[in-house]
């Protein structure tokens, strides 16, 4: 429609220009038109309208237009019209101090110029045109169904093809109906005590995520934590903590400082559940990243019974998708549907049915296996960045995944993230990951991811993070207080 | 790989093959069916398995591939080396009941042969092309960190697409960094609620959906129900409601009895919250669909700072892609950030970025009026299908939506309903919306939508609506409860 004003100084007394613009009729225009004029103050509350005949006459518009506009803005509450008095703008209208042209707030910080912070993915990496393809080929094939109400297990076309992936590729033991599509595991852990399917306390292990830590504390569920040692968490010591009946750890990969459970203690930890009736939850966050021998299975395969297995596509494809899966042992998937509720299936159909797809067409394997070549090859890089400019400086838990551990000297850690911070480099310290009630010696070190930097920005990173580590030397915490 | 198997009879002294089949390497095959015959029981703890060079040999495979097999397998807890006495099943491995063929259990009930459930848009209208060619636009023009963890509030592009959007179609006044997006109306009740941003009691409408109330039960919130009349809401009565400081409604179409709430009220209604700093929540469910005007503007226009505009496109478009948002008042906007967390986005960001291209291109408002079209016509052919079989029923709230009320004689709805379920008739009785502490009369009545059929099938439903629909006369309750 072309714009057209009109300029209401006369019938206002008062100058007020009306301009009718945007698609849409001409109705919608000036109703549009006359609702941002009472909403910001221009049409001030009491101000008597002009007849709309004359409105119409002025704007070259029909008369039935102007008084349709008027009756939605009475219908509204704008206007007011009375027998005889004909339409004033109503009473207690405040001018509104939102501002008329958007602006976005500055919400969030400036990001680092070198980003190694843990658990992002390569995002450059995100297979657009073969997630594309899948989108097509998964939304053309699609019954009608898939576009009402959902099914809380999620859609069956995934849950199908991730029993397949999740056996051929991690040792699941599952079938599709005790799958639960979630959008991550956050929200698995949120269904699971959020939702009163199983209660505190929990154990974890020593070093963890605080959010999930975070998570579990909104749920009023109290964690105990378990020693960690250079081979993992020592479960051995589940079986004197009193009134615990579940455990959450990480098997394939110690979130965050490094390898596998050994074979002996996922043993001991699946007796455990065995025998006092406990319940395992299996974060299998980076399963499939591991450089350099095939993926360890996961610990559910021994005892489908009294595990909660927990995957995403956070760390293999993108976070930004909000997809993840809880396999959970029979008896506990009518629990976790009624606490998930049928209304509310949360993860995307589209992207569900995209995924389904995207597996059963090979792609993910074919990702996963490009992705791991890649992280494999940024982990080459960081080891001999190190060995090349801080050979003292010893990178752990480099088998697996997407960040190393780099101990540090005892006493360095804080000046080092903060010499990080001002270098503008994102990255965590280990004490970040601490339990706070965790009663093991605490170990100084940085948590260093990746795989979020670009091609071009990794080499600079490696650099910028080399000029802040710790100098050699059997005083070098000293060294650090000095400066 | 092509499939190979052996037959370990003589080595293990039973009958046991290993077929190797499947994608990847042969290591990972061999892997696989090893795994699979422990943890099935073929074979059995403490079964010694035959030395990896004579299986190498019997399988035709190089010897560290086999030796890669066992000892991924001895990782994984499967198997138990030990030096002298080769390599064993573990001890407690225990066959496991899932059935290696996936079986889906049937766990949902049939689906009605006539589907006249309130709510449900018509799925078979999801206009497949125009998302995927959005899609399309929006996953090729993103930038990388799109794929990276999300703004809690949602993408740019959307909430800019929004902003517009919402001030055209609704007469909404924001800015987009107001808008936060989420997954849907009961995502935003537990934002609000659950995440302690706003705390009870909370006014609501006498007749509302059961679920929304069961969302706010669960988060310790009381509702206290407001009386409905013919005019909607009486929003009146708030005032003399102690401690209410909080009132949800759906202004531009009563759910589920019928039309907009007038201008009085909605007057009342802001001039309450002004008062008593109190807040509005609107739930703008339908809002785009009235058939015989324009839509009636949101009460969020009224007033910004006393307003949470809650909507989504679970009626626009599908429920399936589980995508809202809410319209915040300025000093929300933090609290509802925290509730979210810096780690879960929800929404998927494929979804939001493809509904900002779908907005922005102009194909929302045309998809918005071809179903405005078709739910019209479908509209007018329950009303002619009443008037020509059951003109004594009379339906309201018939002027927007998805559905219609239709009002009963006293006494007959449970019948009525009950007769829907014999003859397959999927629909709700007023009954099943109503306060349980309401202490307005109660009316009987069917609320029946007629977006949900498919085309061909929609006549069928409409007269098998009509056959069991009580028949005309003083005492049609009588009548009923005699049958």
């Amino acid at each position: 429609m072309a714009s057209s004003w009109v300029n209401l100084a006369e019938q206002l007394g008062s100058d007020l220009h009306l301009e009718l613009t945007g698609p849409g009729s001409r109705r919608s225009a000036l109703t549009r038109a006359l609702r941002d004029a009472v909403s910001d103050g221009r049409l001030a509350s009491g101000t008597r309208l002009p007849p709309y005949r004359s409105l119409a006459a002025d704007l070259g518009l029909a008369r039935n237009t102007v008084a349709d506009a008027y009756a939605e803005l009475v219908a509204e509450g704008w206007l007011v019209a009375r027998q005889g008095s004909g339409t004033r703008v109503a009473a207690r209208i405040e001018p509104v101090r939102v501002p008329r042209v958007p602006k976005e707030t500055p919400a969030r910080p400036a990001p680092a110029a070198h980003n190694l912070r843990q658990g992002q993915p390569d995002v450059a990496s995100f297979p657009r045109s073969a997630w594309l393809a899948a989108t097509r080929r998964a939304l053309t094939a699609a019954p009608n169904e898939a576009f009402g109400p959902g099914d809380p297990r999620g859609r069956r076309e995934l849950r199908r093809a991730l029993a397949e992936y999740l056996a051929r590729a991690r040792g699941v033991r599952t079938t599709p109906d005790r799958i639960v599509v979630c959008s991550g595991f956050a929200h698995a852990l949120r269904l699971l005590f959020g939702g009163r399917v199983l209660r505190g306390p929990l154990a974890v292990e020593s070093y963890g995520l605080a959010f999930h830590r975070a998570v579990l504390e909104s749920a009023s569920v109290r964690t105990v934590p378990l020693t960690l040692d250079e081979h993992g968490a020592r479960t051995a010591e589940l079986g004197s903590l009193t009134g615990v009946r579940a455990a959450l750890l990480t098997p394939a990969h110690q979130f965050p400082t490094g390898g596998p459970l050994p074979p002996e203690r996922r043993v001991t930890l699946v007796d455990w559940a065995r025998t006092c009736g406990g319940l395992i939850l299996e974060d299998d966050y980076d399963g499939e990243f591991r450089y350099d021998r095939e993926p360890v299975g996961a610990v559910q395969g021994l005892d489908p019974e009294r595990v909660v297995y927990i995957g995403s596509i956070s760390k293999s494809l993108s976070p930004a998708l909000r997809l993840g899966w809880m396999v959970l042992p029979e008896h506990l998937v009518a629990p976790v549907l009624t606490a998930k509720g049928e209304r509310e299936a949360w993860a995307s159909v589209a992207d569900q049915l995209t995924l389904a797809d995207f597996i059963g067409s090979g792609h993910y394997d074919r990702h996963i296996r490009r992705m791991r070549q890649r992280y494999r090859a940024r982990r080459d890089r960081l080891v001999a960045a190190l060995a090349a400019h801080a050979p003292h400086i010893v990178p752990t838990g480099i088998a697996a995944g997407l960040h190393a551990v780099l101990r540090l000297p005892p006493g360095t850690e804080r000046s080092v993230v903060k010499a990080a911070a001002w270098q503008s480099i994102a990255l965590d310290g280990l004490a970040d990951f601490r339990h706070p009630s965790a009663a093991m010696p605490a170990h100084d070190g940085l948590v260093v991811g990746y795989a979020a930097p670009p091609d071009h920005g990794y080499g600079p990173a490696l650099e910028a993070l080399c000029r802040i580590l710790p100098p050699a030397g059997p005083d070098a915490g000293a060294v650090l207080r000095q400066k």
